[in-house]
């Protein structure tokens, strides 16, 4: 309970992603002595993949994740376009070597208001994108999102949600925990435990601001929120989690804005003062 | 399934608050041929709580619940300001006949990330409030919140949660079950047949917008949002909710700007067409 060392946290490129691309989130990461780096899917493409996972190997980089999977919903049914496109995301984690593939599943497909069935299609394209995964021996995460996303960006919402999924899809499917997500659960530290070293595939790292502008864009620095992010980290570590935590920041307002370097150096201060 | 009567809907004063007092939200009630009216303290004692009261039993009006008691944790452990005006808030609800004292109960103390810590607070001050209630058979109803508030105005954020403490409290106590809080829960339906008739103690309706630009003040007529309200309307009643159903509407960008009166009648169409 002493913090986080810098090479046992990881930095998701969305943190940077104004003003890096991955080459520089590399660069940046090691330059500040970071463990390890999620990356995002553009900036994955953008720098090349291939390329990428060399870079990444070389300057020995823990990829604690590849975000991102899912929206299933994102065309009302589960198409082959959608299914493809993760399939795509499995190859791309398994070439950069990714401890996981994070599946931010998707909403409420446009103009429906029916949750379970937006459930149930997300259900169908994890087991379509599992079966893939197993054989190139990638892990997949079901990222809960926090219930205010549950209308755009993902109707799987709770740990206990995501690991009733991962109960009924078997092995090979895991959580990604984001603390910004599943703070405010009165059931995270017991779902925390129900899932296990094997289930607890990711665990992300930011605060939860008050009072928070944008429900999007408004994340705050370790440290500066409400979470308890050292209970948290517990619970995860007594679960078996013994991965890096991630830095996931998307701040339009604030961190975004700011010199990269700054934010790397802030975050290797707060990790071990906040975290 | 086919919509709700006006005379079937319920008035929460926070709906015109912009715009009308209490007295003019009766009349308003009237005019338009609601059966209801939930009243915000402030507005009750604006008005005068024994003037309040004769003129809602005048307009022949049901007064689904009074807003709000609770906030237990306001000055950090519970103090006994804060117990008092929990009394004085039952107190109000009994001169106006309430069905229900609508409980917030309340975020984290200024400072603190101790979530669980917070959660006891009020588990104690809901434990006071409910002695004091129960003497004069007011009925207590506990508003879980989105758990986006759950930082700063309320610690209590699902249906089983909030039961769960009942369950510890014993008789007297419920829930007041709002769909803008409750309807991205995948156990709200289960949770609302575990509440039972005598536990589901009010029934709140307004609607989820995508995008939603604001956090607090950004609420949606019914209609115009994702929550799908005939499906968990249709739950309440099935668990045996017969009461009315409270339109409770923040809507700083939208709503309080209009003329309440249109507003009302929108209330009456969109009751029949998409509740």
């Amino acid at each position: 309970m002493s913090g986080v060392a810098p090479d046992r946290l990881s930095l998701n490129t969305a943190t940077v992603k104004e003003k890096w691309g991955l080459a520089q989130a590399i660069d940046g990461c090691q330059r500040h002595g970071l463990g390890g780096i999620a990356p995002w899917r553009d900036v994955l493409q953008d720098m090349g993949v291939a390329k990428a996972a060399r870079a990444i190997r070389n300057a020995d980089l823990t990829v604690t994740g590849l975000c991102r999977g899912g929206w299933y919903t994102a065309e009302g049914a589960l198409t082959q376009a959608v299914i493809d496109d993760n399939r795509r995301a499995v190859d791309e984690a398994a070439e950069i070597g990714a401890e996981c593939l994070v599946m931010v599943v998707g909403g409420l497909p446009e103009g429906s208001r029916d949750l379970e069935g937006a459930r149930a299609i997300v259900e169908e394209g994890l087991a379509s994108t599992l079966e893939y995964a197993r054989e190139s021996g990638v892990k997949v995460a079901i990222e809960p999102l926090h219930p205010m996303y549950a209308g755009d960006r993902a109707c799987v919402n709770t740990l206990g949600q995501a690991l009733d999924i991962c109960d009924r899809l078997g092995a090979g499917i895991g959580v990604a925990a984001d603390v910004y997500h599943i703070w405010w659960d009165p059931d995270v530290k017991p779902q925390m435990a129900r899932a296990g070293k094997d289930r607890l595939m990711a665990f992300h790292i930011c605060d939860w601001l008050v009072p928070t502008r944008d429900l999007l864009t408004d994340r705050g620095m370790m440290g500066d929120g409400v979470i308890d992010i050292p209970g948290l980290r517990a619970a995860a570590e007594a679960a078996g989690f013994d991965g890096l935590c991630e830095v996931e920041i998307f701040s339009a307002l604030n961190w975004w804005k700011r010199d990269p370097d700054e934010v790397l150096q802030i975050i290797v201060e707060r990790g071990r003062s906040a975290c």
